[in-house]
């Protein structure tokens, strides 16, 4: 796919999940206006939206509606939203810019953060429980739920960020920094590819090679955060740059070498496209995917 | 009922949600020790475990199987589990003891203590989307995780706890502090017993009854809380006593004044009876439930 025209289709995946998202919360009744006002002011502050563009980028490749895919895909941002959140509190990352504006605890409070974190994971799993579902299929909610609530939680994305905590100040192997990163960001990043593919009712094998992509493509992502940790600049990234390195944290680069990352997203860019090239699909959204990921400056 | 007998039930209750939780921790892998282990501590640390007799016992008189109600007895109880540990943290309520014991952030970290909580959340979900479910009846599954999503989140018990931290400091109206508890406590406690309703499809009158015994039960907790924060002593409650007026939060006794208070709790008993006298079940564990209630001293 053209480089302009998977930038066309990325641009329309954020503007119908950030639109999807604004009338979520204008929907909240008025019961505890600090607190919507702390969930907008994380939730609508211009992320890169990869999660909810994979949805849609996976699902319509397997011939779902985008109506359909709405959910999920609003679902997994409130939940990447609510984790972030979280890790920005001056208990864990004590981190003060996030998308380039203060994060929810400085522009609120702490407590305030906690909160709007707790509200936006409840939030994700109404989404799903209260999303359409069409005729012709058996009602997969409750099987895309479970994977939701596995994939942000002890299992997943929580337990990772419990590792990563634990790393700090810590010189840890690369096979343990995999086994953090696998689950902090890549368990997530993997469900907004199974999670259409459960829906569609996608075959074990089919599902073992999107799996594939996903843990390729996942890692691809968080070998490329460390290495613009370094090589990027705070206003473009939004957040502070070489936070990992005064955190002490175990980076790519500082196992490997810069250019050794730079080799090993390479290398799992490779894993990725050949991963896809075995799915009977027209795969060139996500192999754009792939190549936007590694090559991302921000 | 017969007081020694209510008491026998109410410790059969216990002791199942007890066991049934403790095997849920232990079938979670070792990915994650330290978080696992903090999730452990807060969630088996010898709770009252109101919510899940209340399923337990609502699901009883409609003839629900244990079975059946062990997962939604589990899930409310880690939902509340991980909503004390996130409203004991330095920058919430700030406690150092619960239940008899020095709290997750103080016997972990603070950065612990907020992911357990968020896992707890996560985990509930995934309780409800993995439960069985018998053939005689319609999947019930995403009716009440969606019930829960909404009890436990803004609308619910995060939006309540928001509008508590609001008006601490600050004298509240009578009014005001009962919007607050019907969302805070209350809200859990309702789809503690709307959840078994909705398992066994109970008519929408009979909701509306089982609704009003909720509201009036759960405002009655409330206030006997704040009645207990001035009569009871800290080795009895497991928390420090005298903490409500420490943080100088809106009480009924504070409005009401004591007496005031010990009135009301009366008449919402009262309440609470007449609406389980218009059901024609045996309600006579839940009618135990409320004078429990009332005249708990912990």
């Amino acid at each position: 796919m053209k480089h302009a025209d998977w930038h066309k289709e990325f641009n329309l995946y954020q503007q119908r999940v950030n639109s999807g998202l604004e009338n979520q919360i204008k929907q909240l009744p008025d019961v505890a206006p600090q607190l919507k006002e702390a969930m907008a002011y994380a939730l609508l502050n211009g992320g890169k939206r990869i999660r909810p563009a994979l949805v849609y980028a996976c699902g319509n490749m397997l011939e779902l509606s985008m109506e359909e895919l709405d959910a999920p895909a609003m679902a997994l941002e409130c939940i990447h939203t609510y984790s972030l959140i979280h890790d920005d509190l001056p208990a864990m990352d004590n981190d003060e810019l996030r998308r380039g504006k203060p994060t929810c605890h400085v522009a609120f409070s702490e407590a305030s953060a906690i909160l709007a974190g707790d509200a936006l994971q409840a939030l994700a799993f109404d989404m799903l429980a209260t999303m359409p579902v069409s005729q012709r299929m058996p009602d997969y909610r409750v099987t895309i739920i479970g994977m939701l609530a596995r994939a942000s939680g002890y299992s997943g994305m929580c337990g990772g960020q419990a590792l990563d905590l634990a790393a700090t100040d810590k010189k840890i192997s690369l096979s343990d920094l995999e086994a953090l990163h696998k689950s902090k960001t890549g368990a997530l990043l993997q469900a907004a590819l199974l999670i259409p593919a459960a829906m569609a009712g996608l075959k074990h094998n089919e599902v073992t090679l999107l799996s594939n992509y996903a843990g390729a493509m996942g890692l691809a992502f968080q070998v490329q955060d460390d290495i613009l940790d370094i090589t990027g600049d705070t206003q473009t990234l939004g957040k502070p740059q070489g936070s990992d390195v005064l955190m002490k944290k175990s980076t790519y680069p500082a196992l490997l070498g810069l250019q050794g990352a730079i080799s090993l997203t390479e290398q799992l860019y490779q894993e990725a496209l050949q991963a896809l090239d075995a799915l009977p699909y027209n795969t060139s959204s996500l192999a754009s995917f792939a190549d936007y990921i590694i090559h991302r400056n921000y």
